[in-house]
């Protein structure tokens, strides 16, 4: 089997606009079990959309990019329906930024023959395959961009711009960029654990070959900086996809506000899609009623669906879209915070 | 809190023809991950409905009609898309039967204080409500079913015949029922562990009081019979929802007819949506990759999807109906096998 | 690869009695989740133990035999741990019956070829080997005992019964059996789908050749008679070993008593060990808290414990055999009420 | 309630040292499904500890310590057990460190009423409880730590380190602390995310209060040391409970030292235990067999264990403690990679 053999059938990203999962919705509010919680999540979401005073924050953990959801991320972006976004590195820098590179991920085989792919170069993500040679790429083009940037701390969110602001001057080679439409909307986007990707491999190249003069992602600056945005809006939603440090990061937040001594209101929306659960006390899993008992979220609004992302985000967001809440919604231009 | 105010939101049967989930699947099918799987299972959905040699055969197991899924399996009665049922008691009798009688099932919390329910007498199923009361009503409704028939062994099937003759002749209380779509399409219904449920409640009163004289039901005749039609058609295809004892039930026919001399092929498709776990080795679980190990699934066509029945059943079958493969198949009939 | 070369290394049952699992149970009993969970199972299961007024119903789903807790099983019935039993026929038949015929369980892999395996007429479980010609002697051995058995109906307690002196007459050809012991120590074993296995095949066989004068099994019979059990005992508590059919046809007998215009007590004791989850609304993932808005399970005592059983079911069994609660135990008997 | 009622029951930590769980292993060698593959992670473990050329590289996600699992882990430090630690900032910070400052967490309900606790500042994890007003100081203590430290970039190992420092100086208040243990033994200690956590929250504050003159957390610094003590020895093995950040930061470490232009091996060994899945495409729960595939991971010595880690990791531990290869392993004295 030669490499291009088995990297021959693209992963297109699905595009919630084509289809009205309206009637779906409306059909599962009606029914029971994980139907009804998407249903009820949906009413939320679309909650959120309505209230003016809320700002919302989406988070993303596990592989959502690369199996095709890229689309629905910058269909939220460029209509209004997301404020601020919270990821994992894989996302953001691996996927979306490798993609925007003119790289593309492959339909494969959960049951590959994983020595084999290795000898051939390419990296497997359950059924999807990724052509090692062109992450390469993706990681030393990271070192580039650090090597302009100034040598100090950088938040994420700061060096993601930068990020948008390379694809911009150098033109998307993909349809579509998460990191560019937020760049170009004013959506921050933040990877609080900004070395666990593809980064991670160009910002320890840049340092390894800088010894001196070289930037530092300080990821408590990332802290700060939701804080500061906590801070500096009315109101909060939550949508959360899968779990992880960006669902953690994000409740933390509330708390935060707190200890600087700031009177601020716990996220009063709050949604998450995920297959992980509670019963093993993990983060991921953990339920948003147990996020009340930490300050975290409000329980008025609140609902966790147990359903793999692919199967449910896009019917969420096509719901959203299609009932149209997002067009009497301002931009949240919340980057500009950061602008000065 | 009075119980009537617990009963008062009843569960609504989603109906696939009223959306059309064509375009979702089509996005899915180039996707990754469960909604990739859901994609290929339709495909291997419609490839059964056009193979005009295939007799398609669907098990339901865990809380489906309550959970307002019943439409889509009377559709697929109605429309040919089915020739077989295998379920649990539960659905048949504790849901579909107990609808046809009149009564509801209503949306509740999954969160609710069961010793108050139990005071209430109301039955809960994660977040759905059932009245106890109701279904005394549809266990003594079996009962007086089984004191009009003749005292011997009966299979589950004959016995379901019998449930769909007595709606026929009072009339259905309900929009619809699969007994009574499959009494009138001439689909056979099996439960093979039909004192497992409502049915096992009313029978054992039945038997309880005619300690001479009642019926009895030979589960090993529900086997013979599954058997037969194995025997009688050319190919099967499978369509799992969920697993347990329908799940494997069906798939163990097909060692039967090996047992009794006979050379049939194994099922030529398979699909299971599923949120069980094959790590523990449970049968629910396992793969349909170690279903032919025992030379039970053939693999060249075979999907499992792991996700929850409500979000996943409808967009399969809704597919399905749009496409329309079902407009040009001949009813199975398989009841009359065993009419004499 | 040849046969023999994959059926080279036999399961061996883990022998509770070899190592003291009290001092981890005490550990556990501090810390949380899992850990937690099945130490407070241990105490209800030793409270059981101690209460002599209750008897001990063990359901047990999944392949836990061929998983190699067999001898877990044996040591309950031997030391009067247990004093009713409700299985899966592949427990008591395909694994029990069949290594007491003198056959043995293999360990394989999980990540086998099952097109492969079928060619060599090796059965896969997850990670676990079968001898698909010793399955269909132990199959046929099930029709030669029906051949012999007079031409009614008969539970499946009474046909497993007739298996145990089968055992007993021609000599066990394992170390223990299960069906043996149960037959010695007069503890009845329920098997309410006990087609849906190799008894099935067996006793399809049976039917298939005597077209007139077959036995038949009536479910409904051991449903009335597992209700027969509830009616002559004071209390009852249940340990629950995965759920499925066992599961449920358990918790039923308490309504199927109410039903008969008996008073009798919810189960006093309840316990689970799972891997399944509730939020599919499936009920072997169906919380004790949900058993009892059913009115079938006490709330005082009842504990889910979330693991595999393989890693659970010998901790519980060897510290409450170390504790020793079954030594002022009494044998339950409970075949007696069937031996008139 | 009281706030004083609901936190009285202090979680222990379990003392793999107080029981011997090598014949429970070697029983669950013999078996199968997850008692087996346990088994196997033990065997791989000790071939770890034998093996003079491998360091050992322990990662951790999910609350572990708060759940009773923390004298596991200073176990394995304080005998030569482990040579690195890769953690979530949870772990470390609000439940080590926290815990080190004299406070405890306790046992409480899964089934709490939030609101309730959330009122009388009671944080909750599954069943778990913690004083929130605890926390504040834990979170205050770091703040103060870090105003001691020069403000540059830190890596959050050296961070760590001071802490470890604060603590030996102003002495521990509990029974024991990883945190410390592994200061006084060399051991490093990476948080990839750490401001997810109460350290966040300390830090957070004290960037706030000192505008100028303030500390930064390099997250490129950790992934670089990590990198350089990749490069500085022979082989590695890897001990995995949980998944998250801490599992793929250091998976990735293999790739970083591919970048930086040196030819080092796979982690020669790998053993996972977690109740993650694979089927929707996330890091936590992607086999090392994909992780194989990104030349992360050897394929020769790994196995997943799918159980959660309070019910497995003890009985790991404890299997090696007793076997006793650490007796003849010499300390890996890794810290001082970075002591110059």
């Amino acid at each position: 089997m030669e490499k291009q053999d088995l990297l021959r059938k693209p992963i297109e990203h699905i595009d919630i606009k084509t289809f009205d999962a309206r009637p779906i919705i409306e059909g599962y509010a009606l029914m029971a079990f994980q139907a009804r919680n998407l249903a009820t999540a949906a009413e939320i979401y679309n909650g959120m959309l309505a209230d003016h005073d809320c700002k919302i924050i989406l988070t993303l953990a596990g592989s959502l990019f690369s199996a095709g959801l890229k689309h629905v991320v910058t269909d939220m972006i460029n209509r209004n329906m997301v404020d601020v976004i919270v990821s994992t590195g894989a996302i953001i820098v691996d996927q979306d930024f490798f993609e925007a590179l003119g790289f593309r991920h492959y339909m494969g085989s959960a049951f590959a023959d994983d020595t084999a792919l290795r000898e051939l170069a390419i990296d497997r993500i359950y059924d999807t395959y990724i052509d090692e040679d062109e992450l390469r790429v993706c990681d030393m083009t990271i070192a580039q961009i650090a090597d302009t940037l100034p040598p100090r701390p950088h938040s994420s969110r700061e060096f993601i711009h930068a990020m948008g602001a390379y694809l911009d001057r150098e033109g998307l080679k993909a349809e579509r960029s998460a990191i560019h439409s937020a760049y170009k909307k004013g959506v921050p986007v933040f990877v609080p654990a900004f070395s666990d990707c593809s980064a991670g491999f160009g910002l320890v190249y840049h340092q390894w070959h800088k010894k001196d003069g070289h930037l530092t992602i300080d990821s408590v600056r990332d802290f700060r900086e939701l804080t500061e945005i906590k801070l500096a809006v009315k109101d909060t939603g939550v949508i959360m996809v899968g779990g992880g440090v960006p669902k953690n990061f994000t409740q933390d937040v509330v708390v935060a506000t707190d200890i600087l001594g700031e009177e601020k209101p716990m996220h009063k929306y709050a949604i998450q899609l995920t297959v992980a659960d509670e019963r093993d006390g993990g983060l991921s899993g953990s339920t948003l009623k147990e996020a009340c008992s930490w300050g975290k979220v409000d329980l008025k609004y609140e609902q966790m669906v147990f359903g793999e992302a692919t199967l449910t985000f896009p019917l969420l967001v096509s719901d959203a879209y299609h009932r149209g809440a997002w067009k009497k919604r301002a931009p949240g231009n919340l980057s500009n915070l950061f602008m000065k």
